[in-house]
């Protein structure tokens, strides 16, 4: 299809598609005249995950060119392509020193991964953006004195553990490996705020359920 | 106690108290001298919420001021106090004109709430932030055409239901209905990271689990 057509069909402007393709976050099309590209159907998908992370999940350019370069990387297998990718979205950072909490919050969150049996997670360890923004979350609890020793934690981590199971069987719905790693990456940031917003509706569910004045 | 003691007790410099006190953070101690002033337990307390609102969680003054705000509200009963406050905790922004999009998401978000039977939530509906935070949410994946539909929806609404109950029961392991409320604000915030960075290491372990060349 022609620029006029990926642009109708994926709901976004000519003029954007085209910055797109200038910042390299979507694959030039195969070249057919001097002035006329052919798309296809993995540029109109492509598309939708740049849109997914940049405008609706707010992410820098940057960013998501290395989110989208980890995704394209084929010298990858399938599973480390997916977490590549995932690997690649941006984190809490971390504080500059770390100090005796911080060494603390990390044997808790060793604790808890060896607990999980996560053994993946075990290996790979502090090389994980999502490890250190673990660490850096039980710190800040420790740091102001709210509960985040390994009981406490454990119940998140196994509920953690069913919506991976949840995440995956929708990624699994797509059908090649490149879709699947785009899917992982859009899902991965666009049910995040489904889940907090759950989550908090839930909480004023289960508190009027508890202490309602009508319950 | 005095302003020293409050300092060392909480880790937190006299300099930063004494901003909070101006901030409207931290209630005045007692006076007890021209210069002096007796702060007691309760001071200790809300120090410890409010260094995980602002230092931990990032939330800007005004912001902290408002939930606090809420805490404090002696009209409100328990429920409703500790409703209010999580209320007050900054949600996503919506888009300024709501659209088709948006009507099919609220449709979609209230299909949601009636099917699981969250009847506190049907209520309240487009007045909390957590609701418009979901709403937002759905019509970011429908508008880059990734699942969003009640069925999809469904499993993450489950699981937030079990968060929350997990949730309620730490709050309710503090004694008195002002420590509750406090501690449902700071967890409310504190667990997210928490949480989010357990979703993508319990994915990561699924991932290697389905398609690792290992597993």
């Amino acid at each position: 299809m022609r620029l006029a057509e990926l642009s109708e069909r994926s709901g976004i402007s000519t003029a954007t598609i085209k910055y797109y393709l200038r910042e390299r976050l979507l694959r030039p099309g195969r070249r057919v005249s001097a002035t006329q590209a052919e798309y296809d159907e993995s540029h109109l998908r492509r598309l939708r995950l740049v849109r997914a992370l940049i405008q609706v999940g707010g992410m820098p350019v940057a960013t998501a060119r290395e989110v989208l370069a980890a995704v394209e990387d084929d010298s990858l297998d399938h599973h480390m392509r997916l977490g590549a990718a995932v690997w690649a979205l941006p984190a809490e950072p971390q504080p500059a020193e770390p100090d005796a909490v911080d060494d603390a919050a990390r044997r808790a969150a060793d604790a808890l991964l060896r607990r999980l049996g996560w053994t993946y997670g075990c290996e790979v360890g502090a090389l994980s953006p999502a490890y250190r923004m673990l660490v850096a979350a039980i710190a800040g609890l420790s740091r102001t004195g709210y509960p985040c020793d390994v009981e406490q934690l454990l119940p998140y981590a196994k509920l953690a553990g069913q919506l991976a199971v949840t995440d995956l069987d929708m990624v699994e719905q797509y059908e090649t490996p490149e879709e699947q790693v785009e899917a992982a990456v859009a899902l991965t940031v666009l049910y995040e705020p489904v889940l907090l917003s759950l989550r908090r509706l839930a909480e004023a569910e289960e508190s009027n359920r508890r202490f309602g004045s009508g319950g």
